[in-house]
């Protein structure tokens, strides 16, 4: 074929019919079955967003013509049986395709995954001072000798009655302000937004809802951690302050890819974009809705709301292009949030009611950070400060009141339990906490839940490294002693393992190990983390020493086990008592932003104040980060309670031959 | 049948199916048909309102049971074929309808309807001060060193290569502006809104539009006169102040009610009111599209619109409810209207657009007038002057630069051609023009385009009304002298008239007249618009001869003849110098508002000055209107000019016999 016939081949339009739904669409010949239908907004999971990774988006072709570039994981019985890889398998001309009827999975998080709202700090220091105040207005009625207009009569009784000189409203509260005013006899209480910021100026108090007679309603805010993984919101009654409720959900965008990289990846697809937007708000929206069900509250009770997420997070919930976050030299859109209300993003609260999105530092230092770096204090504090939040990225901040110094490593997936073969979440099944015997090495471990044991999650692979590590049945460069008198180490397909869980064993129905390359991912992980707590030190001229207070944010920080996330070189080797835990600083902060409103300038102050460091960029993070590749790291000087540990331990680990 | 079971027969549903549209809904019996079509959102037209006046509403019913509460207008034989007024038949079951193809109606307003941009005061004394303002930008692109966001790096540009030190962009511009800054290369022209006011403070500038490289558009604004009857728009280019085309249609609200209190009550249909604020939208649509099509400039180069309406119309336009503009007290839901965007209003304009609506003072004294005071100039003046918009209702203003006063008098449609026999529009072939001879008492007559005769619009009725009286032919009562020697008089169906065209004269195919029931309209008319300026006068102390300047606005004002408008007592005795015709001031002050910023403080203060005196609560209003039933007035010596014109044609009318 000629390269022009090609070029007219591809052109050529083929109709695809996809069962049971039923949906037809014409597309150019060569797209591929994923992106029609996601042209049809048919629910086909794709976590590895349609890079041929993953092999969950499998449809069946039941006639006509398709091209399969690949059959990634599929069984060539199901290849015969019309099975294929939506995202490898390209239109030839027109086609039926059935999508199988998704597998329900999980939507709410299991275990340790979701801070319980008892974690937040209720009580706290923040002041009890939210924007959402609501006032009782006795109006008075209009009649031939005073036909001032219906809302500057309103405004004119908040004068009178409570002193508020100006008011705003928009077309949608003025669209039944004159019904409102009348039904209710003229006697209402107006719920208002207060102090709403624009570049240093106040704007006049807006009107969030009018309800008649005496304020007997619910006033109430919602403080969403929207993760990447998990959602939570927390439901706050302005009267009290206090957290009244929460709910969780895994984010449903997960169905167009596991992590921030790939839903960027996916985000590029026609209407990509737009089906990620949508499932962070719907995600978001069935949270609104159990705890308006739940609290016997009304939508339009909801007056305001706050959201701290990643800065691809809120780059998706607000539908910005999140493309160039990904591409070098990785920037954002935006790094603050423009006004916004609820009903411009579809959430179902009330449609006035503002939705505050934390700000943003760059790229891979976002909302969340920011969110945690208020929720933690540390802005405010005179101790040289290093705040962490470990998840795919580890994003780290160093500081103190007058300066701060942020930076991201890619840790790849490896402690939430991707790319490790039996890596998980942390839900049911996990297990979370491994030890291993120095006589037998034998394994002892916990579950989440006390589940069967399904697989490993992160802070149980920490543990595990670190205990294969000290019992010396690992080196320092992350081989397996082969000749440890243990059945537990063995070699499969050519690559040593250990084997944590036997089939069978605690209930296990397959096999759960540690193989060699999963401890090379988990090396490598741990090495970008500590090679950024170096860079960043080295960078303002102090040492990892000098730091007074680690503080631990985020989820994944919770479950950690400090001395064993030092042993492996995770951590750096403090003294314990340096460290805390703050549980889930994001989601702190986006409730300390929805409490007390000065604390929405204090995270634009953190946000413009903060350095961003990029780690590409710095020449001296390869060099610290090939030193981290070892276990705990090449200079054992830096981790003197591992080295003491292995001492006790005689010849062990250290005396096995290198191989750097 | 009992009570119950009538309730309970209203309550049944039936199924109404519309041909040949195939729509069918479920409505319960009892509704009415015109509520059925408007609910499935038919084009049935109902200039009355469905208040069973005009017949217009006709369908056809075709099977089912329905019940007929009047039929009309309908003869018999159409009554037997089914033929039914849509508004006052009901759905009493299930039932075809058929609705007739609708006769297309002008769309665009004939004759001088319509002031010509040549009208606008081009080169005029407001300053070209627009608050559209386009600037460019050599952008830094990112690097690594330098990760700034896209809308940072975007904001620091413009404070070091224009000194604007701050910006604000809403979602719908950030959404596309990393795929902007990138496709641009970093070199662009941004479109800002600058000082956008709210109460009393300048926001930052606010992003409309960004233009790759240097700025080759157009940047242009439409300032809109949306009357009930016609609208126009006229399109601005910001670059020279200068209107550049003008365009013009009927409102297309005119099929759901010829008047504002018509399209008050439709509004009070399910569905009514949205339907009312899309056909005003689709009206201006029409318009703007018509401008961007001729003008070869794109829908997203509009930057900024105004809009000068009555209260109603504003209402409408923005989708507030308008029935408390009609119910005693008469009060709108707002005077000052809210920030408001082309997209919000589903305008075909740049989407960011600001839409600046002129505030009103009351139900009845609205954009349209503080936009005439403002274009007048008598706001800013020394002398004592009275500003008079006549429409359906005359519009007064009356005041100086320290002070203003308005009221507004129901003159009724007569003016406009309507509740008149031969009434028309100012549109093709109606009569605008006559003189009566004293000899002969024929009628001498002009007519819009010359075209055959079909009607008389307001001007030519006025003319006629003076003619009459001034040749003796009609009494100061407004009696016809049957007794005058001329077939021109004479009665029909026991109402006397007088013949201003006989069918098949001038190419007419029907006899035009004035009967004596319409005349008594016209008095009435008159008599309310006088008794207005006599009660503005009074109310302050002043005389009606104390006035320095009169200053007709609106489109009517311009074609009336000053002296055969005093002649039957409608503008009071001045000399013809005082008298000054401004032309389409409504659209002249929303002009003014787009070119000038500061014209729009301007506009809000006079709204915010104007006291609103409320006729039908003043009590000497009464006695003025009952004075003023005769032509030209009871007291005559108000009326020097007239006095003397029926001296000089001696014993003429004065002799006849009076009965007050």
């Amino acid at each position: 074929m000629s390269d022009a016939a090609a070029t007219e081949s591809r052109t050529a339009m083929a109709t695809i019919t996809f069962s049971p739904s039923g949906e037809t669409i014409e597309v150019p010949a060569g797209t591929s079955l994923l992106d029609a239908a996601i042209l049809c907004e048919l629910d086909v999971p794709a976590p590895c967003a349609g890079q041929g990774r993953c092999g969950r988006c499998r449809v069946r072709v039941t006639s006509g013509e398709v091209e399969r570039r690949s059959n990634a994981g599929l069984a060539t019985t199901e290849i015969l049986d019309g099975w294929a890889v939506a995202c490898q398998t390209y239109v030839g001309g027109s086609a039926e395709i059935e999508v199988p009827e998704r597998r329900r999975e999980a939507v709410r998080p299991h275990g340790h995954a979701v801070a319980e709202p008892e974690s937040l700090p209720i009580g706290c220091d923040w002041r009890q001072d939210p924007a959402v105040r609501t006032f009782e207005l006795d109006i008075e009625p209009p009649s031939l000798a005073d036909n001032t207009s219906d809302f500057d009569r309103l405004r004119r009784a908040l004068a009178q009655q409570h002193g508020i000189e100006e008011v705003r409203a928009e077309l949608p509260m003025l669209r039944r302000l004159g019904t409102d005013l009348r039904m209710a006899n003229w006697k209402v209480s107006v719920t208002l937004e207060m102090r709403d910021w624009v570049f240093g100026t106040y704007l006049p108090p807006r009107l969030i809802r009018i309800y008649p007679g005496a304020f007997s309603h619910a006033s109430m805010g919602v403080a969403v951690d929207l993760g990447t993984t998990s959602v939570v919101a927390y439901l706050l009654d302005f009267a009290t302050g206090r957290v009244v409720d929460s709910a969780s959900a895994y984010n449903k965008q997960i169905a167009c890819g596991d992590d921030v990289i790939s839903r960027i990846i996916y985000a590029k697809r026609k209407r990509g974009l737009g089906r990620l937007q949508r499932l962070a708000v719907e995600t978001i929206n069935d949270l609104l809705e159990e705890l308006q069900a739940r609290n016997g509250i009304e939508l339009y009770e909801i007056h305001e709301m706050t959201v701290a997420g990643n800065t691809t997070m809120t780059h998706l919930l607000l539908g910005l292009d999140p493309q160039y976050l990904r591409a070098e030299p990785y920037i954002p859109t935006i790094s603050a949030s423009p006004k916004l209300a609820a009903g411009e993003l579809g959430l179902h609260a009330n449609i006035l009611a503002r939705v505050h999105v934390m700000p943003s530092v760059g790229s891979y230092v976002g909302g969340d950070i920011t969110a945690g770096v208020i929720s933690s204090g540390m802005f405010a504090t005179d101790k040289l400060t290093l705040f962490i939040d470990i998840g795919t990225n580890g994003e780290m901040v160093l500081g103190t009141k007058d300066w701060l110094l942020a930076c991201a490593c890619s840790a790849g997936p490896a402690f939430e339990g991707g790319g490790v073969g039996s890596g998980m979440r942390a839900s049911a099944g996990a297990i979370e906490d491994v030890y291993i015997s120095d006589d037998t090495w034998e394994p002892t471990f916990r579950t989440v839940d006390d589940a069967p044991a399904v697989g490993i999650c992160g802070s149980g692979l920490i543990d595990l490294l670190g205990e294969l590590f000290v019992t010396g049945l690992l080196d320092k460069s992350g081989h397996l002693d082969l000749e440890a008198p243990t059945a537990r180490v063995r070699v499969r397909r050519g690559v040593p393992e250990y084997v944590v869980c036997r089939a069978g064993e605690g209930g296990a129905d397959h096999d759960i190990n540690l193989t060699e390359s999963d401890i090379s991912s988990l090396i490598r992980a741990k090495a970008a983390i500590y090679a950024g707590f170096e860079v960043l030190c080295r960078s303002v001229g102090v040492d990892l020493a000098d730091v007074e207070e680690i503080l631990i944010g985020g989820a994944f920080g919770q479950y950690v086990n400090i001395e064993k996330a030092i042993r492996i070189g995770l951590l750096p080797d403090q003294p314990v008592e340096r460290f805390k835990f703050l549980g889930n600083t994001s989601a702190q902060g986006a409730y300390a932003a929805l409490l007390c409103v000065n604390t929405r300038h204090d995270v634009l102050e953190v946000a413009a104040k903060m350095t961003y460091l990029e780690l590409s960029a710095d020449n001296t993070f390869m060099d610290e980060y090939t030193s981290a590749l070892f276990l705990p790291h090449t200079d054992l000087a830096n981790f003197p309670s591992v080295q003491e540990a292995l001492a006790k331990r005689g010849a062990g680990p250290t005396a096995t031959p290198e191989s750097p």
